[in-house]
């Protein structure tokens, strides 16, 4: 998606180990024109995937699913990080490492909101190692959901996410696939 | 509101200690329709605000904000509770106590992305007692920005959060307002 390579671009920042920075536009400050562009191509995309839910973790997910959702007119579940004194005592809870919090943080949904035979859209803003992503599969395959489609604004290709996913047999999407970051230089692929 | 008003009354529950889960539609689950729909509404009572930002909180506030600033046309900044290594060394940084987490939580806000002048709309998903809101406001102050206005989705009106934010001057906004929990029962303002 070209607006959104050129947004990278222009605004992204590498930092070391790996990490681009877009807090400009996806991760602390949000350009909502451009996500809900990005929920606008996500759509189109996953139109014929058959999802009847969303979901995402928090807290960057939010924002792309939630424009997502809009546009394909599906709730959307963020799986929380911490337990709300809300949410009932038995919840599917699985831990993934985050990147930028340099941790293992907890993924949990209440049985409420996630049910047996849902099909399952899982955006989020980027696929890396896949590590978080794969968190949200299980807990929805815990629940008896079905994932048909995962669907992440920036892909770094050298982290090998896609490769982890790609068993789940679902269709992955994501529209500004980042090829390398050497030399302090952005290079998408084709 | 009416369209959330009928949602509260549909989909909300009252628990102990005069807490209003509404994790079907705001908190866990996201409606975007409804979302989209209160996003609108703060558009056009804010309209003459001035606004050149929108401030919210990770995590709740992050849906109503971003569709409201979809709909206004300005960026949004969600200030993060916990500082991921994205952000530099110097930020804003406030504590608030969180209803939900019953514990005190940090706010932070980069001075990347709040800058001297800046005109500040706060949005957020519930007014209770204000504390989290008053947290983003020393934030927005001590980053030489002004209020100028805030809106929330819910005003539990019994807790008093709008007499603590009356003294900052600012135009304040809630979509539903509720006068009392009291006997399982929820009670809005007229």
């Amino acid at each position: 998606m070209q607006q959104l390579k050129d947004r990278i671009l222009k605004d992204g920042r590498i930092l070391e180990n790996g990490i681009l920075k877009v807090d400009g536009f996806v991760n602390h400050q949000v350009d909502p024109a451009l996500m809900d562009a990005c929920g606008l191509e996500f759509s189109k995309r996953f139109a014929n995937a058959g999802a009847t839910k969303i979901l995402t973790a928090e807290i960057s997910g939010i924002a792309p699913a939630l424009t997502t959702g809009m546009h394909l007119g599906l709730p959307v579940v963020y799986a929380r990080k911490t337990k709300p004194i809300t949410m009932p005592d038995q919840v599917y809870l699985t831990l993934a490492p985050s990147h930028t919090k340099g941790r293992m943080v907890e993924l949990i949904i209440s049985p409420e909101y996630l049910a047996n035979g849902e099909k399952v859209l899982i955006i989020d803003d980027f696929l890396a190692t896949g590590a978080t992503i794969l968190g949200l599969v299980r807990l929805a395959e815990a629940a008896g959901s079905q994932i048909v489609g995962i669907g992440t604004l920036i892909e770094k290709d050298f982290e090998g996410g896609r490769k982890v996913l790609k068993p789940l047999g679902a269709q992955i999407e994501s529209l500004a696939c980042i090829k390398s970051l050497d030399n302090n230089k952005i290079e998408f692929m084709d």
